[in-house]
């Protein structure tokens, strides 16, 4: 049985409060602090810590209080292995996306809190206490930014005429050393970017997946290309950008329709028609430089 | 006659309240709304809206009844032939830094007011109205985000250990085009991103100079290279940086030294010895893929 889409706003509401009164505060208190104490997790720029895992154990008790006949997948517990995302509710949470900015104190961390049903986004917080940000949907509810509605502005989309958010990522192994994921990122910005290429209005890097959905969702950005990331760095950002007339595709050509764990994503904003859309996206594929390849 | 400090901290808080009181609600009001309005300045990426010289005639009339003896440079009237910046105080100013982001609404436009004396900066305030940032500093005074002395974190710099500021700009030529500027910015930041190379802890896009250096000035991040970035782009944010223990050098190795005017730049965080700064520089200058030529 479907959740409704009262059930759905009655857990939008309990993300916000979670989000804004318990889990905010900490990522802006200690943002900044860390620099001695992190750990590198997988290679040495993937970086978590005590604070992450501290923050997902907050989140999951709170959600197994409120909802615990429903599943929970988070960044920090998250092991190689664990069944796939099913179709029964699931939160999909990462309790500090951009750890890296956190580590830093560059002032895009923020907290992302997903939910799926049927493998589809339904609801989606994400809160950045620094520029006191907070994106929050849920299916049929309509998205918002602190509480106001999102509308996005009514205007043409073209790749030429976008701002896209570009990212580098984690895992960068180039040449011999692995995959070939990093140097086809690379060519494809260089197509992206070059006169010679798309020639784009220009490409904006945040370090954090949660706030360039976002900010696409917006129409502050008009697309977000990715390969690497994980279904709790996005899994928010997607039902928000949903909700606000976006649409989620493949990162790789001829992807119409990618599961939420595909870790290779393109998000567009609204604001026009699905035909623009549409063609938007495809002409997008045709600037990817190679196939990217990861694994969940 | 050089001027004397307080004479430099009235002019800080001249251009202060005319960023937050003339300046910075024009561009909050504006962003995002003029999409169909915008110019193709020198390229069909480079932009430049009505507004941008509007804003600079309100700041130029303002600093000619204050400061009726100072000489003024601003993006939007300059013209190429006028006079070098020479000894006497001058303001260098860009009325909408980051014209792209106003355009398209990303929350990364700001007015940035400079003031050089013998070619050097010494007051500087860069202004944005979107996240209410207000950076303000002078020769002497010291730094400050929204009347708040900064104070960066005391940590090690090391080049792998570092977020980079990194943008890819409006000067776009590739290949048989024109100059190869981009092409060696583009084998730069793969040398800086590569497992196989420097494996930074990553790289940030805002699509605004003047923000890049604040944030750098604030420790946020630890450095920004730019090439083909104009005086008026980074006049303010240079003595906020400085004023908070950063330093600026050249883009190009071995350039310890370099005018306002130069185009290219590295500029490095506080918060660490300068030895240590000075070693940062020499290991990022290696990773260089060529040499930068831009023009006046």
């Amino acid at each position: 049985m479907a959740l409704t889409k009262q059930q759905l706003k009655d857990i939008e509401t309990h993300l916000v409060e979670l989000a804004a009164k318990e889990v905010g505060p900490i990522i802006k208190e200690k943002a900044g602090t860390l620099f001695e104490a992190f750990d590198d997790k997988a290679n040495q720029v993937d970086l978590v810590t005590a604070v992450d895992k501290k923050i997902e154990a907050i989140i999951k008790d709170s959600l197994a209080k409120q909802y615990p006949d429903f599943k929970f997948i988070g960044e920090e517990t998250f092991q190689p292995g664990d069944t796939a995302i099913g179709k029964e509710p699931t939160f999909i949470i990462d309790p500090i996306d951009g750890t890296t900015n956190f580590i830093h104190g560059y002032p895009y961390s923020c907290t992302s809190l997903g939910l799926v049903e049927n493998g589809i986004p339904v609801c989606g917080v994400v809160f950045n206490p620094h520029l006191d940000m907070m994106f929050h949907a849920s299916a049929g509810n309509g998205a918002f930014l602190n509480g106001k509605p999102i509308k996005v502005t009514e205007r043409d989309l073209t790749l030429q005429q976008s701002i896209l958010a570009l990212e580098a990522g984690s895992e960068r192994s180039s040449g011999s050393s692995g995959d070939d994921n990093f140097d086809i990122k690379q060519a494809t910005y260089k197509n992206l970017l070059s006169d010679q290429g798309a020639y784009i209005h220009g490409s904006r890097s945040c370090g954090s997946a949660a706030m360039n959905m976002c900010f696409v969702a917006a129409g502050k950005l008009d697309a977000y290309w990715e390969g690497g990331c994980w279904a709790w760095d996005v899994c928010a950002g997607w039902s928000i950008l949903t909700e606000a007339g976006g649409m989620v595709v493949g990162g790789n050509p001829n992807e119409w329709k990618v599961p939420v764990d595909d870790r290779c994503y393109l998000a567009v904003r609204g604001g026009c028609t699905e035909p623009m859309q549409k063609k938007f996206v495809e002409n997008f594929w045709s600037q990817v430089a190679g196939k990217l390849k990861y694994h969940w």
